[in-house]
């Protein structure tokens, strides 16, 4: 368990902050967690919301920005502007280990391209992912990468089954994650040569990952497997189209229930059913995905989450940092990275440390 | 109107052939809607289902063919084993002009493989596409290359473009139908080097489509784009995961509203609002694909649609085929690669008109 767990919150990131992400946090000091947050952001938008809220100095502190990162400013331009915005000065607070992890539903490009200049890269991991908490009729399922690796080499591919199989134990508590390579199908033959090289390596099994196999689009919903591998453009595509399909489907269903009186009475009594549905399907009742590949815990929360969501965002963190995330995360990446074949590619660890350096803009090709 | 209008039939083509296949057939023969059917497949299977129904000779006319291709088989394998099965002359009935069209709900690599080599591909385009008709809030879209080509060039992703548009005017009967180019985000540098050209190459507007740009993924269920264009990769896993998650939330739907007495009571009261709903999403009332860029009307059904399902995709033929559809492509791809940069890749349509030649197999990796 860790002492006086502190999570530091980006108050200006989200498409309606800050007043969702005060309503998220004041839902946690309510529950009394007896989490402790670091909020950064503007005073004259924060102070009026936060004064109205009962709580107790020790449980947060505010911390005046004077700028924020806009929603669809690009991640090159963010991190070169990056002094006093909230989102930097949150995810410093982190490094500074004055909090335990971050919390953003900011501009998800800025936010990969700020916390790997200012957190750095894991040992042997050439590039972070964007990984996203999948609900599946078997439970959440960690799909990565969905954005910030739009081309994505075979050997990066075996690094996100590396990290995404040390997430998935940590998060679901599974000692042998399946690790799934997304394909257009599940012979050898099929996809193109990244993802089949990818796949060869993965089954000579020195890397002690419980690889399945390819699987295909249609078994991620079905949970088949923990851990779905695939690069950040197919991924985030895969994943914003599922996205916008589950929304369509719940506005006919809300259309289709209001049909007439009969269809109106029938939702009133079918209500509990349909809660629980909702429930289950709700892309808020999974909110939170860590970054992974970074010396840092990161928390993306939705861009477009209400309160309730933004509060479980808070709690993904809070489970994860009260786990020990990142340092089991760096040790499993470490035992794995001594089994696998040498890559001829270098790390960015180094280069991402290093004060100056700018990590290539083509890779943080992610929308907010 | 096209007189005496016939349709091939793949009878042994499909999860469930030849069961579900003449089921599809005897609804269009309840419904007298005057198609004519060239059924291809073995006797000993087809023989015991034909009997029973009651059809004129007129409307039915069954051919005998020894073999069929698996729906496991390998679409180069199928390609050279082809004669004799019920795939292969009921494609071929199409080239020697006994039939308007064909349909098949079977294995999609083969069924790609055979019409190229047997049809041909229109001149001016380097490799067909594969189709999706996809249901968006308002009236279907059509997205493509969802598996025929894993690997894309801008120029390919251009005649997917204009192939698309070509289509979705003879379909939904659009003078200007949208196209959108699938990405990771609207911005004019996101996404990979192709994507990028072909948007460029597009927004010269020389071909004379109605382009608007990158659309995201959560934008095909809400209409964004009338053509939605993207590489043979990310289309297939995009449809496929959209398709697995429908199917997830319809089936936990059913059990959430299976919870109680009073949950069941309240769906029994909604039922018309419910069967409206599962109208409006079931993928089999937008059954039937065609294949894009051929010489010639090729329609795919999904593997697994029931009787139903497959009468929708032989009304989808009847329709396009009444329409002229092939011609109208033809026509309109001419004019538009009229104005086309050149390309410096070469066509392959006079290669598959060629006797002995074999499209190569690295572009058929779609599963059955």
């Amino acid at each position: 368990m860790v002492d006086n767990l502190t999570i530091a919150i980006d108050a200006m990131g989200g498409d309606q902050a800050p007043g969702i992400v005060v309503d998220g946090i004041s839902k946690v000091l309510e529950s009394e967690a007896g989490i402790r947050f670091l909020v950064f952001g503007h005073k004259d938008k924060l102070e009026p919301l936060l004064e109205p809220l009962s709580y107790s100095k020790a449980f947060l502190e505010f911390v005046h920005t004077d700028s924020f990162v806009a929603m669809d400013a690009k991640p090159a331009q963010a991190l070169r502007q990056r002094e006093n915005t909230s989102l930097w000065a949150a995810i410093k607070s982190v490094k500074d280990e004055q909090a335990h992890a971050v919390v953003s539903a900011g501009n998800t490009g800025a936010l990969m391209a700020m916390s790997r200049y200012c957190l750095g890269t894991l040992p042997g991991i050439t590039r972070p992912a964007i990984s996203a908490i999948w609900p599946t009729v078997s439970g959440p399922s960690i799909v990565l990468d969905v954005g910030a690796n739009i081309d994505t080499s075979a050997q990066q591919l075996v690094e996100f089954a590396i990290m995404g199989s040390a997430c998935a134990r940590v998060l679901f508590g599974k000692d042998q994650p399946t690790v799934g390579l997304l394909n257009v199908g599940s012979e050898d033959v099929k996809g193109h040569d990244d993802v089949r090289e990818a796949s060869a390596i993965l089954k000579e099994n020195k890397l002690g990952l419980n690889f399945i196999g390819f699987i295909e689009g249609n078994g991620i919903a079905f949970g088949a497997a923990d851990v779905v591998v695939t690069d950040g453009f197919t991924g985030n595509i895969a994943l914003k189209t599922a996205e916008g399909m589950a929304k369509m489907l719940a506005q006919e269903l809300r259309s289709s229930l209001s049909l007439n009186l009969m269809t109106k009475l029938g939702a009133m009594l079918s209500m509990s059913g349909l809660n629980n549905f909702k429930k289950k399907v709700d892309p808020n009742e999974s909110n939170g995905a860590p970054l992974l590949g970074l010396n840092g815990l990161v928390i993306k929360s939705h861009g477009g989450t209400d309160g309730a969501g933004y509060a479980n965002a808070i709690s993904t963190a809070s489970r994860l940092a009260q786990n020990d995330f990142t340092n089991r995360v760096i040790n499993s990446v470490r035992n794995l990275n001594e089994r696998m074949p040498a890559s001829s590619e270098s790390t960015d660890s180094d280069a991402a440390e290093t004060n100056g350096s700018t990590p290539q803009q083509q890779s943080l090709a992610v929308s907010s």
